[in-house]
This record gives structure tokens, C-alpha cells and sequence, in this order.
């Protein structure tokens, strides 16, 4: 994956002066990496705890007529990212910036889709309204849990895509790459592993669940064949690893050869480290778009990879500051 | 301080005084059903074509304070159906109706559910906002192209499915329905068929696709097995049953024994009665979500099958009315 | 009626660039008019009927901060008119684009302005709401029904008249036009006609009406004189002319001379041309803010005129585009 | 006329409870009239100006849940008229009334409802836009300048017609009203003064009107005829009974009998009084929406006249509270 | 299905019915108190953490047409709190709840109402409107920080005050009240303590401090006097009590005699026990707005009281529930 | 007090093109004098008064994409002062005018910032939300009553302070002034006091206040020691100068020394002028905020000085214009 090389710089402060990049607290060394892709140096912000666990942000520059990019995850605590988010959109807002583009390389409340219970909350939906509340113009993205959470926002969304970054990975580690298979986890993942398999060119498989209770889920069968096959499992993301486990434990049960993993979202949370320690696979990769500390790496047993997706983000942001399109980036 | 217990509420008019049911044009003989079901007339309204092609509504009977539920389905013609529908929410709110809700048995737009394209307009959720700024308080609908698509609205959604229906008829029609599998079309339709197969006890098959252009694509391979098995296909529509032609041919291929369609809304345009009468299976069923005129079920051979789900809708809007749960229904 | 020059193509860019112009179907002769006056190229665009009769709309050009202009005119079939603008609308809006100015040369809903009868919809308000749901900033038309539609829209709107245009024509066609009379075909246009009266220096009469039902309406009287005189009826609309045949009859018998016939918006629907084809007038001119097919100007019989407005909006839209007041140029 | 008789007191609770009718100061006497039709005490609330002149306003008995009137007619002081009320109904939302209706028997604004000289504002469709968003939840309201003005307003409007009150005064004035002649001043009126010739079933005439500049108005000629005829002056206001001299004179130059006149609104400010007193006509009459204080009466030399409407607003609050249709109440 | 009679509707649960309260996770004890006095039963919901720390909340029983009022507190951890009570009036309102009233017994954020420095968040308005666009329909709350907070909100908010109970604790623990000092420990609290002195009838006084940086503040002054006298220090909230370390020294350091605190909210974070159990004080006592577990209550060597509130808050909403005034009953 | 050198006027030009100032009918002196600071003549407007007291006002140059500031104070009459501001903000947004940023030195209604009886409005905020609605992108002001009342805009407010202007004028009449008291009339304005003092270096005084009814106010104590000093009166505004007389009444009772007095918004209405001549202090100093009349000035037997706050305004509009910080500019 080539990113087109950066403009020169003064062409950057075209339409709107100047791009401003700022960071809250949940992933700075991803706000970083963008800014030292974009070549401009990361806004000075500051976020305290009051004593009485209120949150405050104060922007340590002028923000009158920016073009304001805020780079926050949603990683835990996820309902301080949130919040810290949405003050710092909205004292941007009436500290007179031009425009606001909440940047969330993860946006977890995604999951929170449609109503399969019933009496709950389409958070997904309710998140999006809010961010357009506190002011947020626009909205940078990746990888949404489905793509019609595209639609649950008003204002414009650029949803960046890792399949381009994830399938160059399993090409780059497995040369035959077209003689594996890939395995959807569930249902929910099939059209994004069948996009993978066209991008291999490779076959496709899916284990076929069955939801027990609201917490309960019991694989059904795996459809399709994996036997002595390369296999390569995606989804959107892992957080306790505890689906992945089960999934690589079937595709093994059916023959699999091979087993590797990609996911966008690396969450990694409760016991997710050791179970990948402990994983028959030969590696684990995902994005940055969750900070995944060293510790964690290290912890890993080597299996876990992370890719970087800051160039991703640098060349929308890039693109949105200038005017130009974001569809014609990454094709 | 004590609180007098709740009095029963088992009265169709205890909190809202009248229900009112009208209709559009597209549908007026479900909305007939459905009043039938309910035991209350049909509201009068006329709706006429100016001579320069605008439309005008006018209710014949008062609406101040009431319960008003509009029927009106998303068919041929559709913009002609939206715009008569956001006509009468409109004149029923400024006739100081109480509450509007719209009951759109088959909302099509939901097709349009997400960008997978760019510089596309995501349709769904414009004809949601646009359903609300005409005045709509909720929205009573059935098996949305996605789930997700509920989402778009920020109204109350009361979303019924016809799983129930669609799984009933196939083990009426055949008794070892658990033999059998269930085909998906496509991976979009994993998660219906996956359903269905859970109600029958059955297999579950999918046909992988490849997108090669904006309105071309072509099966990549069908994944799990059919050979020697009934198939029942399932699918949220039927258009021109182009898609259906070839799943079909493919199940053939592939081995099946018999094959079984339904799906919810058999919409039927074009070359699509005409392909049914010719094709390869026992029988298409599909709700009276869309209007199927005699003379479609007539041409197409004693193929077409039209299941009633105006109890449904009945049953929803009587509880709606009375604020009883509408989730707890049909379980 | 004299158009200033076109100002050097640079000048346009000044303030959002580009400029960008698109159409929908409903009138594409008139954008590829107002195209050429501003000396830019109609933007590409594609707008397709999904098999279920859902519209689809796409932008094959970046839109990202551009000025952009869509002409669409609310002309048969009106409701995909509206659908084909709103779409257009909101996918340019989450397309980025800077603005987006709806060009609306005949709003055919501005007649439905009043609540002439209980529950009914306001539609003309109504439609301007959903415009502006959709994302539309601004809106440019001409000639509305009453001016008092203006005042439908929040937004900024740019209302144009064709006066000068109707009256110019006139004094063309005869020219001791002052000794004629302006009738006026009822109450509601008697202003108009009093306007175009004024700019000929000529009489002015009007024909009294009498609504019996809410379709049936009858003339009560000729108030004020026409005998003798050339007669010059002036309307905003013609959809099937049977108002006009009934003016023009009424007209005769009180003993006009010559009747010559202009309007805004030539709508010629249902028996419209064979009317006029044998109506008892010199000539019957509108402007092309609705298309009018060569097949209908020649069925007739060489009593229709088309009256070019293209430069009007080609004027008006520079100067929005380039921040120069719209009311100064057409004084 | 004849307005039907009150219903029993106890149905006025029927929905909402109690029916509560407050009033601003500007018209005091019209909001106790409505009361005393309604049978029902005025409320009573406060309206101080603070030592800076900010309003204050004050209820002085509970409102919530209440379903509230507040009667303020647009008189001068407008400005301190529309700040009132805006106060009040803030007042009794935060107040928990659980709905508000704004009854403005004069709207005066409604005569700046288009754009006709350019960077002006529609101050019709702002001050409803402003009530709108001080949370009035419907208007009630008599004889806007224009018909259009109802749309102005998103909620629910009645919109009360003196018509019939006028025709039947002139009736009771003139037994052979028949074989008279409607005047309209101007072609913005004459859409009012055909609706009233029919009522009489009598003539019509109108004068046209040029507009020399922004305050200038020049007569052209009065179309139609009234030589020898009684005249009938209706118009929607007299504020400066400037334009009805002019209007009068006219008449009698051209010949007319008797000369009548009735509007709904009588504003008298300025000369009026002294000029009515002077003017060659049998009686001006017009209704009791602005307040015309007993002096006004005795220096008019016998010739003005008050038409009570109390009866008809209070019809109409009653029917909006016990949610019957007010459309059939004065057919 | 026929329709059954109308049941009468003279009951506590005319209006709104059923009246129902729920409660998120931060102060359970006290919505269980406020319910017992209510003498209803507290709601049933479930609030879980996803493994990537996304909160769901779950009603588990119907709310169609409720009268819903939930209590949340904003204690540690403040954003989760918020978080959740977004989420709990979303899942309410598109649950069909009627009416949702949040019941925030401590609004922390009331504390951010101004901007004292540039470019941060007045994040009292921007969490009010986030709490209505999740769908809040009125506000119960307790001593904001400061009064004008209240106009924060465009919904309705019924504002209680601890003033009646914190002066008659005081009264009850100091029979000689009146011959005491009200102390303000800063000009932020005079206008409370003020309030208090005027009901104990006694002086009062205020430390007058200086803000040298963002985060210290040094006291100038004492501004009246304290010599030989029962000292009552009031304010809004403890947290770390750091400052209120500072005001007892001083006014130790100016001879008062005893001292006595109480504030509303009782946050007692990081050092507050053990400062509190080690401070020169007869007592300081709070209200159960926030929950102190018994653990603090027993490490406060026996200088913490609670004050409860439950009865106060069961009154309001019973108010509220029935329409009746709120701001009579604790006068 | 010096205020930075005016810029380069193609500077101003920098982002929005042209800067146009304009203003209503309220305090036209300062208008001028903030365009004199600026180095651009005041924008050409015109407001009249129709007949039937309603307002109109109408630009009279281009607005195009203009960067427009309206200066408008909120001075008797209050009520016209809103209107007229609303209707140009209106007329502007509709002329497509930029931006519009509302320039209110005096926002009266700062006053009503909360509810301190039942049943009124919190008209401050009300006021916020009609401006926000008629079209106000921004606002500039000056010393709100309380500082919360910035929150009540959700647009961007520069809150300008007027305290640099009253210390400095202090400091040039009174050379020791560091030996004085800042004496603030009632605990509402100690925090104002406070800031003036540690400007000062003085001490502090507060006179504490009880309020009886509405609108009887009593004084309590004076907390604080101003015996043999020279004492600062400072407070927000004066308007009949009651509270004033009391105030210095009292500071010399307990044996002041020289008085002074500072306000921001010399309001001067009903006998204030009279008062202030007849007081026992040296001076009485108040900012141009509102226009005072060169006979007031002579009616006060010397004692009213009025401090200049244009530079003051005509910076903060030179920095919004160009974008540059506010906030870097006066400390």
C-alpha cells in the first residue's frame, strides 16, 4: 500500500487557515503519528480531572477560523473519551473555529446498532447525535462495526476502510495467499471477509452462530471448508478475545493448516493478552487505532502485529483540509 | 404517601381518543384488512392530482387529538407514495391531531442504507429525516433491509418482523422442513436466512458475490451444501426476481431437491411474473406488505403465494394505541 | 431586455471555487442554457430508477467545497422531481460541498399557499421545509404564485420575475401597446397584471370569480372595460387551459380586438396544446422555466411562443457565486 | 350571526384541565369578553417594567398541566406587545402548562410578508418563527393581511374570518345591500372584498394602485363601476385612515350614492379619528381586536362602530380545548 | 377483536400513567429512599459494561406512555454517570415512555457556568443540552452551583433548595442559632449564606479570596467578624475539603468559638475523611444528593452527619406526576 | 488603558470581505465612535415606523457574503431595541450576509438570569434564544450581570470586561486609592468588587441585603470597615439610582470618607439624574454603553463622568474580523 507523497507544505494552508491537530487522552501516540505524516506539530491542549471527577479541557492556542481536526478514539475509559471529546468540540466551537472534525479511529458505540432487545438504546445513533450537539461538523473514521452506522450521522462522514491494510498484510506474510481461505466468525463479518477473499482472490468460509441468550452465543457450524487450508480470520475487532478462541479452535477442529488473524480494531481487554499468548495461530494483527501498550506486545508471545494507519488518516485529513476528494485516496 | 395502584388498561381508547386509520393509495387494501382486524372503519381522505401534477390531500373527518396511524407502502410509484405520505402527516398535524404515526408496511428505501459508493446520498436516512420534519411521531414498519436502518429514525421505530410468518408457511408446506437448508442470496441476507434455519432446525447455505460494477455482479461460489436437500430461499424483496433467477439456477446446479421461496415483500416488477411462471420451483411466497393485483398472481403460473400480515399490523397499532408492548407480542 | 456581459471567467472563482452546475432530469435543456450563458459545463451526474422504482442519484465529479447549483424544475412527474432534488441535495451535502442552491424556475407547489379548506396541507410551505431538511442553503426561482411563498423558506431565496421579459414581449409584439388593456383571469392575478400593466402604460381589467366547490368556479363578471382594445392576459401558469379558453372567451364577448397571451410557467398539460391550437388569440407565450417538447409547439398550430430566462438565472447565479447583489441587476 | 350556544361547563375540562385564559396588557377588555363567553375567570398574572424597562411577567396561579390561552393583540406599543407575550409563554412553559395557544386577534405583522424592495425582512414569518421558539405550541388568530401568512407558522393555526361579521353588518345596515358595489382600495384586498360581494351578492369594483416609491401611492383608476350605487369599503386595517380618504374621495368623484365601510381591523392612529370624523360616509365599523378606548368612539362624530368578536373567539378556544373541529363552527 | 369500554379516569394516574421511577448505578440508596417514601417500587433495569467498556442499559419492564423519572446522581465516575443517564432516557424514549424526567439530585457540571479562561467548554450548558437532545423532557435537581445555571436548560426544571434543611439542622444542633456568624467561605457562597443567616437570624460573614493561577487561590481577607462567636460555614459541595480546611483555620485564626459546617453535596473525595476526621470542627454535615458509604461515614471520627433529602425529591416528583405546583410546597 | 494601533486596512479585508458595520436606533454616538476606531464609515440603514407601530428596516447597500456587526444596546425603549436587532439580523441573514455578529454593549435582560419567584421567564435566556433564532451567528457584549448569562448563548460571545476601564479611572482620581474600600451594594456584585479591589490593592466592604416582597429590598449590616476611608462603590449598572443613594447613605454612616462610583452601564432613568445631583460623593463614572444624553450630563451638577468603550469594541470586532484572539487583547 503506496501513499501518495505530502504536498508541499503552504499548499495545506489553502482553504481554510490554519489545520489545527489536536488529541485528547486515548490514543495521542496515533495523533502523533498523523501529525508528523502531515507535517504539522501537535495542537497544545490540556485536560485536568477536577477533585469532584469533572472533566475540563483548556486549548493552550488560538482556535478563531481553524480548520480543527480532534483525534479521540473510544478506548477504555470509554465514557471519558466521549466526554472529553465532546467538551473539546464544544469549546472549540465557541472558541470560534472555523470547523470541527472529530476524528474516531474507533468508534465503539458502533456495535450498539439496532435493536435486538428490546427497551434499549440504539447508542450507535444516540452517540452520533450527540457529537452533533457538542458542535462536531464532521466526522473521520474506520472500519464501523456495520456501514450503515455511516448513516446515523447528519453531518459528513468520511469512513476510512483497513482492508487495504489488511489484506496487503496477509499477502505480505502468506506468498500463496490465493490458496487460503478466509473465515468469517459469525454473520456479521461475512461481507467484510468476503471483500478480503476478493482481494486475495482466495476461498471463504463462515461458522454459523446461534445467540442462546443476550450474553450466550453457540456456534452452529462452519460453512464452507477450511480443511488443510491456510486460513485467515477478520473482523472488526477483538476485545477479550474470547469469540477469537472459539473460532480458531473450529477452523482447527476442521483441518485447518494455517491459521492467521486480522482484525481493525485491536481492544485487547480482561484476559484477551493471554489468550493470545496462548493461541494455536501464527500471528494476531491490527490496527492503531486502539494505543495497544508495549506491555501488551510483549506480553503476546510475539504473536501480536501492529499495523500503522496513521498515513490513512494524515492523507483524509490532508484531503478534507484541501478540498480534495477522499474517495480517489485509497482505490 | 401512598401512590393508588394502576388502574387495568386493557381499553382501546383510554389514552388517546380517537383511533383513526387512513391510507394513502398504494396499499389500500391492507389498510382495509387491517381496520378489519381492529374493528374500526377506514378513515376517509381523498387525495387528488392537479392538473400540473401536484398532489393535495384532504381529510373528511375531524382529527383533533387523535390517535392517527397513516398506512401507506413505499410501491410503484414511490415518490408519488412519499410525497402523498408526508402530505397527509403534514395536514393531519396542523388538524391538530394528537400523534401521527406512520405505518410503512415496506419501506424501500432502506435498500439505500449505506455509501458504498461515493457522492451517493444515503437514502434511507434522508426519507427518515424527511418523514420527521413532516411531522411523523413514530414509525411502524416491517423487516427493514437491515436492521441497522431503524437507527435512521430518531422517532419511536416499532420494527415487526416476518420471520415468523415466512418460517410457519415453509413448515406447513413441507412437514421435514428440518431437513432442508436455507439458501441466503447473498452475505446480506446471512443473518435472515441464519434466523430462519435456527425456527426450522435446518441447514444454512449462502452464494458468495462479487460486486464488478455499480449494477453488475456475478456469484463467486456457493458456500455449504445443498445437494439432495430442499432449499429455502429467503430474501427481505423481490424486484424483477433477476437475483432470484439466478440463486435458483445455482441451487439447481448445485444439487438440490426442491426449492422453496419466500421472502417479505414481493414487489414484482418488470420481467418478474413472467420469470416466477418459468422458474424451477414449488412455489414464491411473500406478505401483502406490497399490493399483488389478482392478475399477478394469475400470470404467474400458481407459483405466487400472498401470506396476510395484516394481524400484525393490527395487533402493533392496537397496542401502540393503548401503550401496551408491542416487543412482547409475537414472541 | 439586455443582459449584461459575461465578466472574465476568473472573476467567478472568486470566493467558494468552483463553481458547479448540475441538473436533474426534469429540465435539462434550461441548465445546458444557463450552462452556456455562464460559460461553464453542466456537471456530470447520474440519476437511475432502482427496479423497485426507488431513485438513485450520483455525482461522477468531486463536489468538495464547491459552490454548487442544481436546476430542477417541479414539472411532470413532480414527485420524482422533488425526490431526484432532495437527493441531489443531500448527496451533495455529504459530498462536502460548500453550499448547495437549489434552482427551482418553476416551484410548482407555491399554488398550494393557503388553507382554503379544513385539513389540509400547506403544501408550498411544506415541500420548502423538506428542501431545507435536505440540506439545501439557498434557493433561487422565479415567479411564484403569490410572493408571500418567499416567506415559506428560512433559508435565502433569490425570486425572479419574469416581467420585464412578459412586458418586453408584448410591446414586440404590438407595439401601441398602451392603448391596450391587461386582464387580469381572477383575483389572484390581478397584481401581476397591474405590475405588467404599469411597465405598458395600458388599462387594466379583471374577471371576477365565484368558487362553487373546491373544483368548480365561475366567472361573475368582467370588471372594468375591454372593448375594442387589444387584450394582453397575463397569468403565472397554463397546465390545461381551461381557465384561459373561458378568459378568452369571456374576453371576446365583452368585444376585445386582438388577445395576446404570456405567462411565467407553460405547464401544457392534458388537452392544453389542442386547446390552444384552436383558441381565438394571436399568440400564447411562457418561458422556458418548464421544458416544452418541439412536438407540442408544433401541435399548436404556431399560436406558442418560448420566452428564454436562461440569462436571468445565469445572472443571478454569478453573482451569488461571486457575492454581488442579485436585486441590482434586472432593475 | 349567530354563534351556537355554550356546552355544558363540566365538557370544557374534558381533555386537558383546566382550560386556563390569560391575557397581556394590549387588549384587556376583548380578553375578558372571551372569558365571559367562555364562562370562565380571566387568570390572573402581572406584567411590571423594571426601572430599565425590562418586562417582567408573573403568574400568579398554577399552570401546570393546564391547557393555557394568552390573549395579546398586536396594538401599540407593538414592540412591548410581542416582548409580553414571547415572556408570557416562555413563562408558562417553564412553567410545566401543558399547552400553550398565543390568540392574537390582530397580527400586525402580517403585513410584511414578502420581499418587495431588496435586504429587508419578512417580519411576518420572523415574529412567528420568534413566538414558535418562546415554545407557542398553536396560534389563534382573525383576517391576516394575507391568506399566505398562515404558513408562516410551522404549528397548528386557526385562522378566524371576520367576513361573515362584516357582510352581516352591512346587511343589517343596508336592507338592499344586493344592488350595491363592493370597493376594493387596492388589488390586495380585492380577493376579500369578492368574498363579500358574494356574501351580499351585490358588485364589485377595485382601485388600481401605483407604487411611486416606498412610501408613495398613486391611484391609476377605479376599475369596475359604482355611479350611483351605495359603496362598500372593506379592507383588512385603517391605521391613519390616510388611503380610506383617498379611497372615498374616489368613490364619490366617480359617482357613488352612499358610502359604507367595515374592516376587521381598527387600528386609528394618528389623525384617523379627526379624518373619519370629517369623512363623507354613513359609518365606519370595524371589530373589537384592538382595543378602541371610548374617547376614539365619541370624537369620530357618531360615525364609527365596534362589531363584537368576543363570541367568536371564545367558540373557537372551546372547541380547541374539547378537541371538536373549530373548521365547522361558522360555516 | 372488538373494543372495550373506557375505564374512568379520576385517579392519580389520570394523566400520565403509570408513574415509574428508575435509577442508573450511581446512588441507588437514595432512589430506592425517594421511591419508599413514593410507595412504589423502584424500577427494574440493568446497566452492563461491554468487554470493550461500552455501558447498555436494559429496562425490563414496559414504560409504553410512563411517566418515567430517573435518578442519576453525577458522582464518581462523573462521565460513566452521564453516559448511562443518556443512554437510560434514549432507551425510555424510544421505549414509548411518555415523559422522561431526569432527577439529578448533584449536577456536578453546574460548577463549570462561566468562562473564566479562554477556550474551554462552559460545560453546565453543554451537558444541559446534551441531556435534552438524548431526550430529557424536564429536570429535577438540587442547589446548582450557581442559580442562573437553571436558565441552562430549555426544558422545564424544578429547582430544589437544602437551604430549609441544612438552617434547621443547624437550629437543631445550636439552640442559640441566632447569636452565631454564617461564614462564606468565598464571594462565589455569600448569596447562600446570606440566606441561611436570614433564617437563623443571625450575622454574617466571607473570606475574600484571590485567584493567583488556575489552580491556587489565597485568601485576603475575612470580611466581617467571627470573634467569640458560633461560626456556621455553608456552602454548595465538599470535595477534597482543602478549601474548607483553609476556612475553618481561619476562622479559628479569628476567635470563632465553635464551628459548625453543612453543605448540599457531601462528594468527600481523596483526603476529604481524613482531613475532616482531624479538623477543628463540632460537625459537618451534607445531604444524600451524593451516596457517602459507611465506611467514610466511620473513618470521619464521628464529625460526619447525613442529612436526608428523599423525602423532598418523593414530594417533587408526586408533584410533578400530578400536576400540581411544585414551588408551594416547601415554602 | 492603551489600546494597539489600528492595522493596515487591507488587513481588515483578510477573511470575510467587506467588514460592515451598522447600527439601530439605539446609541448611534457609540456606533460611530467604534467605526471612527476602526477606520470604516457606519453602514447605511434605514428604520421606520409604520403607522400601525410596526417596524421596518432596510439596508441600503449590498450585504453579500459580508462580515456584519449591528450595534444595538438594550436602552429605553427596551422593547423596540430588541425588535429593531432582530429584524436586522433577519434582513442581514436574508441578504446573505456572511456572518452576523450582534454587538450588545448593554444586554439588559442579563437581569432575569434565574427564578427566584415561580411562573416567569428566564427572560435572559429567552432573549439569547430569539436572537440565536432570528439569526445571530455571534455576539459581543459587555459586563453581563452575572457571568452564567454568557452560557445562555449556544453561539460564540466575546464578554467584554469594563473593569480595566473603572479600576484605571479610579487609580487617575484617586492616587493612594490602594488605602480605599471597594464597597459592593449587595453580595450579587461582591465578586465584581472583589476583582476591582485586588486591582486597587484596597480593601473590601459588602453591604448585606434581605429582600422582603418583590420588590422591597432591606439592608442588613455592612460586613466590613469603611471608617475613615475612601470608599469605591462599584456595581453592573444604574438605572433610577435608589439603591445607589441607599448604598452611599449607608457607607457614610459608618463615617466614609470621599465616595466613588463606577458602573458599567449608566442606565440613568425616572429620577436618577436628579439623585445623583444631589449626592453626597465626588463622582459618579459610567461607560458609553448606553448613550447619555449631553442634558443629563449637565443635570448632574458636575458629578457624571462617562468613560469611553469604543477602542474597546472597535478591537474586539477588528479581532473577530480578522480571526486573531480576543482574549490576548486586554490583559
Amino acid at each position: 500500500m503506496s501513499v501518495p507523497h505530502r504536498p508541499p507544505t503552504n499548499s495545506l494552508q489553502s482553504r481554510r487557515s490554519p489545520l489545527l491537530v489536536f488529541a485528547g487522552q486515548s490514543n495521542r501516540p496515533l495523533a502523533q503519528a498523523i501529525c508528523d505524516n502531515l507535517g504539522v506539530p501537535l495542537g497544545r491542549s490540556e485536560t485536568v480531572k477536577f477533585t469532584n471527577d469533572n472533566l475540563i479541557v483548556h486549548y493552550e492556542e488560538s482556535l478563531r477560523e481553524g480548520d480543527v481536526f480532534i483525534v479521540q478514539t473510544f478506548s477504555t475509559p470509554v465514557s471519558d473519551a466521549i466526554m472529553e471529546l465532546m467538551l473539546m468540540i464544544d469549546a472549540a466551537k465557541s472558541a470560534s473555529a472555523g470547523r470541527v472534525t472529530a476524528v474516531i479511529p474507533y468508534y465503539s458505540y458502533a456495535r450498539s446498532d439496532k435493536k435486538d432487545s428490546p427497551r434499549i438504546s440504539i447508542a450507535g445513533r444516540l452517540v452520533a447525535d450527540l457529537l452533533q450537539e457538542a458542535g462536531a461538523d464532521r466526522i473521520l473514521t474506520m472500519t464501523l462495526h456495520a456501514p450503515q452506522v455511516h448513516g446515523f450521522f447528519k453531518v459528513p462522514v468520511d469512513h476510512l476502510s483497513a482492508d487495504l491494510v489488511l489484506s496487503e498484510h496477509f499477502k505480505k506474510c502468506v506468498p500463496d495467499a490465493h490458496d487460503g481461505v478466509v473465515l468469517a466468525p459469525d454473520a456479521g463479518s461475512i461481507k467484510r471477509a468476503s471483500q478480503i477473499a476478493r482481494r486475495l482472490d482466495s476461498g471463504l468460509a463462515m461458522i454459523d452462530k446461534e445467540r442462546l441468550s443476550d450474553t450466550e452465543v453457540r456456534p452452529r457450524a462452519l460453512i464452507g471448508d477450511v480443511k488443510g487450508k491456510t486460513v485467515f480470520i477478520v473482523d472488526d475487532e477483538i476485545s477479550t478475545a474470547g469469540s477469537l478462541v472459539e473460532t480458531v479452535n473450529i477452523a482447527r477442529e476442521m483441518g485447518a493448516k494455517d491459521v492467521y488473524v486480522a482484525v481493525t480494531h485491536g481492544v485487547y481487554t480482561g484476559p484477551a493478552i493471554q489468550r493470545i499468548a496462548g493461541l494455536d495461530v501464527t500471528q494476531v494483527a491490527s490496527c492503531n487505532t486502539v494505543h495497544v501498550p508495549e506491555s501488551k506486545i510483549e506480553g503476546a508471545n510475539g504473536r501480536l502485529a501492529v499495523l500503522d494507519v496513521a498515513p490513512l488518516f494524515a492523507n483524509a485529513i490532508r484531503n478534507i483540509h484541501t478540498g480534495d476528494s477522499v474517495s480517489t485516496l485509497f482505490s
